[in-house]
């Protein structure tokens, strides 16, 4: 039987993970824009330039931080996201949490992109490194303990959920925010403190951490006064988040918007899924 | 009324969050061995060499790595200990974990040594920065998630019972070993799996973390033959600690020597319970 | 001002404690089926007959156990669901947990029935008293600790969401079974043990404690013969409930329809509550 | 080879599941003091009078609630301490929390007891069905949830630590009240409210649910002024235990003295425990 092949270009940890997953079970990596990651399998070839064949190109996951180029730490020259279409005119590239312009874009060149992170399987499995990992970046961005400090969680979804459940065992005091009745109903049955988000102005100055998971500008100037000058903002919302960057930056409050979390702080279990999920569609 | 006055020798950033806090209760403080750290308070005066008068001398917390120097990040240059006895006769030197050997040196110069890491009350308050920081390290020394992993605390002491508290919190899946008949029975009641120590090499294998708190060899050569090559083993334990560091290193299985972890991961926790402590002293 | 009045017709301890509250506050209280409970407020006046203004009628929440009788534990004697319509006609009734049968019967009689068990708050409210009095009706039944045994939860809404977590709350090891991908997934990551529907076969045996929250039949004979015989099944679903009672009592196991709860385990809260929704109503 | 033989005198539910499990396991039973429990067993023989051999006696566990007459509720008439130690001279009793004056009497006639309730591994193992039990006897003596009230805990020994826990587990606002620096210490690193021996009184007016766990004299006169008039406590501490009952009753504050609870509430897991205690010393 014929060796399988897959075709990589750029993607960071979480890609370079992925691929050696993939190449220890026989797989034939071509890898483009991984130039400066040292992979140990030998099933791993590093491209002078992208390779094709009929197949899916798998890509940065995500795909860019600033929309012009890829997201590929380890690449020995930045990758612009019109040259690579350019390139891959025709194909299907698999991708990750890119915008209506990245779409058009693509169009343009004919290819096809697939946004894995809309994948509801993936979604879902991502929440755990998520939270787990915005945890860590609370720990080390903070001189203090979590433990005995007020944490806020803002809105009640998935990773809110998961992320409030976390916080109380590393023993905060968890404030969770939230609009719809059930779900303070919810917050309030799994003991945490209640916030409706009409009271949330007088529970935010009390809070040494803040976490956003809304996709929606709901920390803005105005909300921004009630914040302690010695908190910590953490927006785990899908870009652009829920955080008025700027204006925190203007207050000295430190505010981090916490993308890709996954493939930072857990690599391996956020290649793990993606492979799982990859499996599904390749 | 006179302003009252603290003396600093070297320490790390638990010392310079620590001089902040009392120079912003009026203290002058005069500190040598701090010269890298960018003070914040006026009231805080870099000394050209170690200051003097009939107070204590506050040092290093922890007072040193190699016995040798102390235990001085922001030091312009090293500070031999003996340097720092021989220029500070007579005085009664606060340090934090030191050994007989350091303590006999001191006398040879007749400086008085208070370790305030045997206070009692210090240990207690920091038990939490210590179990909180083994899990900040644990994340980030691995490209899983603590969640949905195995986790073994060895010990059931002070350390382990909040540690294995916090990784449940997390989601870890917990095993805690112990000796003590009525430990093992707490581990059960508590819910976590319990480990008898005879069968500990039984487990150790399907431990992606293994915390140790036992003060002394647990996990030696013919031990660390059961842990699995992706394991992260954290000590926590005070030196000489409880693993072969060695015979690891051989068998490329990550072990860390977790050192002074309130200080490196919650200064700010840290100090504060330091100087809630030497209040009580000073 | 005038004196506000309010009639109650039948109910259990709940409403008994429910005309208490609104008594304390001043309101004049009509009762009629509640003769053998000893109120303490002079404002509660226990009626020869059914009593009747303008005003709504309070009656039996839940309103009946065998659809022919009101629930009226307190009554000097049994008062019929007709009698209590045609005593009432034209007027509105709150009651709970009523069949279409009993609404075709109040519209014979031009009774406008308003189910309060429908409406959406309460039914959140609910949710507490009815977790916690499952578990209190499981301690009641079983001869063992509820601590260190085996309990699955079949559903993961409402109900099962907090009750799982109330049960790993008492050290049990639970599992929670459910049909969804994404409900799966939360399972795992509150750190229960999934059971997908298709294989509730396999886990069903090892289970002390089983609890259902799923509205319809799921533990028939065919399930049933994968209980273990000593096992309790406590069904919390709204009726007709999800288990075979007939073939569970053939087989010896121990079966309870857990029928309002919190009005059986926590009469006070639970009228809370109702008193809450009323307020909201009349 | 011989059948093994034992015999019973007089005990609770707890003793008759003890007598059914050994005699699964092929011994013939004799009691003495149970004819009105339905054995189900035909090992189990039930004696005229009391029957000997060279063997221990196994008595009832706890072995008295007066000091004059068996803790014997089976029996077809009431068995007086005095009476039994005469029929078993020079006989070896196996019996459960007796006080001194019980040892004396039984010395005068040459009776040697073994108070198996002093045994230490049993008393750990007792742990859990005491702390679940004092939950079950809080729900069923109120008539609001445990679930979202304050409870308190006094004592945070074997059993408060492990009550503690299970509250939290529940939904309860749990503080917990020692003596000790250490012990408060924890009391704050489990996430508990500490509450200091010295403020219990500011704390009690609040709490709904009081479990007493220390074996003297707290709840006193004095302190009973404190507590709500709604409050249900619950003393666990062992015989004479730590609330002034009589005070209690005169203030209408219900107050139990809950005594035996595994036997009580989790008669099969007792009597488990008792049996592995029992196989070591028979």
């Amino acid at each position: 039987m014929l060796k399988k092949e897959l075709f990589f270009a750029g993607g960071d940890l979480r890609s370079a993970k992925l691929a050696e997953m993939f190449a220890q079970e026989g797989y034939i990596i071509h890898t483009y824009g991984l130039e400066n990651y040292d992979f140990k399998n030998n099933n791993i070839i590093k491209e002078e330039r992208l390779k094709l064949d009929d197949g899916k190109i798998i890509s940065a996951i995500p795909f860019s931080k600033d929309d012009k180029y890829l997201n590929a730490p380890f690449a020995k020259e930045p990758i612009s996201i019109k040259n690579l279409f350019e390139k891959a005119v025709g194909k299907e590239i698999i991708v990750g949490a890119v915008k209506q312009e990245i779409y058009d874009l693509a169009n343009t060149n004919n290819c096809k992109l697939y946004d894995i992170l809309d994948n509801e399987k993936l979604t879902i499995l991502n929440v755990i490194p998520t939270a787990e990992g915005a945890i860590q970046v609370a720990m080390e961005e903070s001189e203090e303990t979590i433990h005995g400090n007020n944490a806020i969680v803002l809105g009640f979804g998935r990773i809110g959920k998961v992320l409030s459940k976390m916080l109380v065992g590393i023993g905060a005091n968890v404030y969770v925010e939230a609009r719809k009745k059930e779900d303070l109903a919810y917050i309030n049955a799994y003991g945490y403190n209640m916030v409706d988000i009409k009271s949330l102005k007088e529970y935010l100055p009390r809070c040494k951490y803040i976490f956003n998971t809304i996709p929606h500008l709901i920390l803005d100037k105005n909300m921004l006064e009630y914040v302690a000058s010695d908190a910590i903002i953490i927006d785990l919302a899908s870009k652009p988040g829920g955080v008025d960057f700027e204006y925190a930056k203007q207050k000295n409050i430190k505010a981090i918007l916490a993308f890709g979390l996954p493939g930072r702080v857990a690599p391996y279990t956020a290649a793990k899924y993606i492979k799982e999920t990859l499996e599904d569609i390749i």
